[in-house]
């Protein structure tokens, strides 16, 4: 197990298996499986960089002899046109791995991206960025660690590290109260009891119930400040709900504790990469 | 095995077991385990409806008792505010699942519709809006079904069924003839042969070299112009590169056979969905 | 996936594999595949059951088509002698499942057993009886669960699911303070964060750095009587640390919050079961 | 595939799968992912030594890097706070694999224990200890290993190696004569053929039917006597039920061939150990 | 899991999976999902079925609602262009499964006629005609499964339900006898002690040294019948190594207990059969 | 992965999972762990060589110390009683591989040199020599790559990667002409369609509807040659049907593209291998 740990190992498979399919068609019939090269990895935007480790362990997986020299390290702010790696060694195993390592890579790199440009803008605040679980099925490890590059934080990673009760567990319980309560003699004393409210009437009602944290869902600046006065110091406080690049600043001015984006991680533009194979009279000896 | 295949009910589970890790605290804590009920899916904009046997197929693989009364199926255009298919069973069920299965819902759904889009804008034209592999790893089965919902068509699904040389083909090969000569050789006669060309010059030694198919990279309308004249029924003719919501009419102007779109894949915007559990009091008896 | 979930049943499936290897030897040279008969469950001494529902999916996965009343459920008290299930169907499938089925149930009831005997013990103190991650690796969802039938309560399930800051991480991040400080700075706002106190001086340390909870290692009574005199209010407080029936009452009456007990899940003494086939005469018509 | 074979490697994997869950909240937050150093693996009361190999895979799995000097091998009988091994690398890593790695040192090592003290007892007579299939479910590798390091013998490892002709296979088949003529014709030749016997008569029974070896189930020493002098050299004969280790010496000593213990296995105490990292001002330089 | 047991099931998933890839291009394209039909499954020539079950459970695997009406039963000699199976439901899924389906059954029910012939040769001698190892890597159940149809017997399944020294070992131990003392110390009592031996001298170490059996190994007919003579009684009697249906007859006269023969594995020739779809004029209403 | 691909090394994988089971009985009792020598791979008949990187993967699955020092390479041909490969490491490493290692070599040797015959017979004309579908189930890889190692091509791997319209699809479609035009319409424009016809009207309407490829199922070579002249140009044709040694020669010179015979792969006769351990006194200082 690398670094990566075994659920990203398992996907990288997957994902090789995927592609692979039962051989690399266009590779088997063209490509001398001896020839040796060099490709360089090369950033067609200004980006953040997230995933280089994932896009070298694709190929590790199908070639442990490929070599790699980085430019650049994940989390750089990486501008267009800079070479980001150099790797070295089979052109076959290259071809083979080269869409699928770009694939871990550009979504990585979009979300980092994307995340960048929200905590740039909360800057200002002493708050932070966190995201939420919608992850792509499968991906939710790569998706938070490419969070976490862009400078934003982690929510819970699934529904057994963290109590977060919604509306519709508190239309399950009966109410915010009753839902708290419950959580409190039932959950793990390891979590926080954390709540969601979608009006004052709710926050104050979190309070009382003694909940942890609240998250404000879908309110309004003046009304995330009413709210955050209502709570300061009694719990923490979360806003979430279709904040945007647009409204994030104003949403930070309000004095909330973190600010939940899911648009980080279910809808990142990907990050253009390509990588281009070095023609042999440009190549250094191998 | 489902109608959705191994490979699909596979990613299911990893999704599955990816959000509830070693179960849900919240749920487990606050909700009773016997309690029933309901709850609507209900569209919150405009979009083509894709992975409606995924969504069901995540609750089944939780908890077999579940119903659901469709009101919608996939490929259809559905208006904000719809409601798609009303759940009854354990509302612990239905809470577990809620987030991984509206995860693979609007995903799947949002590819479809910007594939709608592109389509839509292509129809004049007859002419295939095409996917590419550049899907999320692990997604490749759901993001291509869903290109399928919203009209397009798929590419290759991996490197096995298909023979696409690339420019970095090309660098290994030395050349378009002898790569395109030695695909004819070696690749099982069951597979076209498609290459890439950058220019006309490379159209030309395509067509004589006798490519099946022949992909445009990256040119200009009026590029493009020049090749499908050069080529015209001695090769299928795909258009890729850079196309977006703007060209797409002009590209499909130019007489190309197919237009094949990264971005319907690599960054769909997700669709945008709940899940509401109904009030008791407002809920059907079971 | 039943109600076991994903990962109980993945280890059902390898244990019955690791009993079964290429087939029951014994049974298939002597017992008729078409004969069916009848057999019971029954506890040989007294206990908390623990596992019913492991015990029959056992034999759910080797026959579909197996029946069982059941006279019993999980977190009775059972007298030695007592019926608790009776099995029908094919004896064939009875015999294969046997011993993987009774390996599972009595694992779980002599955890569910001895919990409870800690919990009647600590009864007079409202004091919680937790367990500890030291269970039988593979596992952990088993024995934690058979602690919860046993009137217990679990700790964190794993590493991913609560900040536990031992002395090794004291010892590696420098002092108590400083582990506390960076565990609030980085880990998810979902979890609150325990630090362990050797001393009252660490108590203290801990208090001051604002820890959620301390776990007092390896304290007397007159020591953790202080130190929940330091912490009451502030932290929730776990003690822990070679408590057996002989000490606990004594530890529960120093007034704190939780007591864990590694002994519950790494060193359980079987419960007795035995299953017996009904001869023929006595068996009732299938 | 190390020494430890393909079943024993899954299962580790499956262990650490559990522990980590989505990562080690306490350590990537608390601990510099850098920072190199030291522990001891430190026995805490006598012991027989069993499953190092396996507590090193352990930390292999997550961390290649980590070098291990070793004071101690497995079978080795080890006194109260002796330092067994040496761990230096990543103390990230070592924390994070720690309470697996000791989970099954400290199953393995209990086995090994009681094991042997079995055997001490049973010695002065020739008589092999064996072990049951009354392992916990998944561990029957690392179970039974234990027993050998403990000086103990293995019976069959699962059904398909051994025919064992038990009470259930008797009433089923109709009769010991008939179970055990069955078994000789069906059976595979490679297999012996043991049948239980409950008395006298049974036993009788079984030599008659050649029966290869004979279980004498739950038989006082003076019935086990008598059945002895009854089989001498005919059969091989196991006493089995509810030995303990009061009872051994005598039953040793009426002559039979082996004795299987269940308790070695369903009932073991975890072995004491601890793990220590070494203050930095004590480490050698790495 | 089915009668047939998770190995097999494993296996067939695997073999789907192999076929399919990312799905079936020509009937995806080519047949209405929805069209219902009927298929028979014909014998194509005299042979001994087997493997019904297992083409059955293929269909299964691909879509549960497909129904068979049989004809014949595993073991049954069929005669050329009987009708052995009728299929009926959506053509799409018997066409997905019909080449995997046929693979199984195609190979089983060659190695079950090519048994069958080996039995019927050796017949009016009282002996067992054993398989080996020597089967196709991982269908190793179903290859002895179609053995036991073709009324032979299964020797050990695998390395470890049997203990058979061969030379290779006996070169590794020293010697016949050696080899023999070390399997009776350590080797599992359920496991007899089987040796084998190449000339008449071996044969004496062998019986000397007390194996449970004996295997001749390549010896001729006049050779056999000493060895017999020598060993009557003390051992079971193998015969191996090169035996063909013309000379089998003849080394059954020896008065061996088993002939064993790797030939019914490892190149059996496939059975023929045929999946034939009934044009629509001529299928019953469904 | 090595460059066997991640396929073939889970059925590798699962083969000595299937042979190996708890263990070696023979070897664990009889041989020496640490005892180390060497062993010759030895050919018994004249074969082509296939599978020499499987068969050392395997050892290397078991134990990576082993070394190889190997004389000859897949695709040669090989006289008997030549020596292909000296193994050296420990002994018991060695037998517990053997049987796996010789099963996977002798297939593959036994379809390579099968595959090379029919290559040979049809050599004076330009044709190529396919595979089909009928494989040993799971086993494809291996069978498809020792076809190639006989001088074979091979055809489409599974049903994903080829458009093939037999007389069942036909029956489903309704026609050759219908079923040629919706596999246009619909399946991947990387794919040919190739179709069966029967005969001489089939070929005809095969070529109106313009597929890519004809496969002529089960015609004389006087038939086979109307059906060349009728398609020539205009589509590849492919020969295939109850091909034989006896009859190749002919089809192949009837100007057919390609003939596929299902026998390589179906019905191949194991090539005799054999493993023999060195003896000491013979053995080169290790």
């Amino acid at each position: 197990m690398s670094d990566l740990g075994c659920m990203a190992e398992r996907i990288i498979r997957m994902a090789l298996d995927e592609d692979l399919g039962s051989g690399d068609a266009t590779t088997d019939a063209v490509v001398d499986p001896d020839l040796r090269g060099e490709a360089w990895l090369i950033a067609r935007e200004d980006l953040i960089l997230a995933g280089l480790p994932v896009f070298k362990r694709v190929f590790y997986e199908l070639d442990a002899e490929i070599k790699f020299e980085e430019n650049q390290m994940d989390g750089d702010l990486i501008a267009a046109d800079t070479r980001v790696c150099l790797l070295r060694g089979r052109l076959a195993s290259i071809l083979r791995g080269e869409r699928t390592a770009l694939n871990f890579l550009q979504r990585m790199s979009g979300i980092a991206t994307l995340t960048r440009r929200y905590v740039d803008r909360a800057m200002p605040h002493k708050v932070k960025i966190l995201d939420t679980r919608k992850t792509a099925p499968g991906l939710r490890w790569f998706d938070k660690y490419a969070v976490r590059m862009g400078g934003g934080f982690n929510h819970r990673f699934g529904l057994s590290d963290g109590v977060l009760i919604k509306d519709n567990h508190i239309a399950a319980a009966g109410s915010i109260s009753r839902a708290v309560q419950l959580a409190k003699q039932h959950a793990p004393h390891t979590l926080r009891i954390e709540v969601e409210a979608e009006d004052l009437a709710g926050v104050e009602e979190a309070c009382r119930a003694g909940a942890d944290a609240i998250l404000l869902d879908n309110m309004q600046p003046a009304e995330l400040l009413k709210a955050v006065e209502m709570i300061k110091g009694a719990a923490l406080i979360e806003a979430s709900g279709g904040i945007t690049l647009d409204t994030i600043k104003d949403v930070a001015g309000t004095g909330v504790d973190m600010i939940s984006v899911g648009a980080l991680t279910h809808s990142p533009k990907a990050a253009d990469f390509s990588l281009e194979i070095i023609p042999k009279t440009d190549t250094l000896a191998v």
